[in-house]
């Protein structure tokens, strides 16, 4: 057998308390349990989890090089939403929680309608609508057929 | 309507074909889609893809400041394990794949078992197992009731 999903995201932040409260915010659907030092927030099919960023790098148990402040953490979460109206209401939300919004709603060369803004630890969630996706009865993402 | 869950997560790369090549490897059960330049994974309730670190970093639009390389990208991907000897079966076929092993699976301070190893581009990944969680019938991780 291979690794046949993911189960946890975890995010290294720098002050635990803010972030949490960010994300309580943001996430209104899912419960938020604190649990030893990590914030666990169980969406469908995937757990955010929130853990400080020394601790997190102290866990790989390898010395690591921690990233500068202000540096891009090179990947982004994504949330798809159903319709460009839904977009407009989240990054509304999301200003309203505090997210410094990097790139407002707009249309996409490739046919979608897209913006970014980061979370208190400056990681990026993009809120994204495209005409190729689709989703199951599940609210999982899929390719239209 | 606030954000209710996470439908992908987006790692930035410096070699696509490299990457999207070890993760075909690792994860044995998804079709990997090519898009537009974009590797698609989906997992079940995520989707994990893979895009180039310049070309991610350009899609957000805001000037952003690119990690260095050998730099901890500040997050880690996990996958809940049913035991240990599937963690270890796991780390096996993930250094046959190429990857580095940061940390062996070992017994942690919780209760827990766990390993973490990188993928091309280290990003790290946790493969893990502990007494407290648990899955649902759709295979979704769960806190023991």
């Amino acid at each position: 057998m291979k690794i046949p999903r993911m189960t946890v995201i975890t995010l290294g932040v720098s002050d635990l308390a803010r972030t949490t409260a960010f994300y309580r915010e943001i996430f209104s659907t899912a419960p938020v349990t604190e649990y030893e030092g990590v914030t666990f927030i169980p969406l469908p099919g995937v757990w955010l989890s929130l853990y400080p960023l020394e601790k997190l790098a102290e866990d790989i148990g390898e010395s690591v090089k921690l990233p500068a402040p202000g540096t891009f953490s090179g990947f982004t979460l994504a949330y798809n939403a159903r319709n460009k109206d839904e977009i407009r209401d989240i990054f509304a939300r999301a200003a309203d929680a505090g997210a410094h919004i990097a790139k407002s709603p707009q249309d996409t060369f490739w046919g979608g309608y897209s913006g970014y803004f980061t979370d208190p630890d400056g990681h990026y969630w993009e809120v994204v609508w495209g005409p190729m996706f689709d989703f199951s009865a599940q609210g999982d993402l899929q390719f239209k057929a």
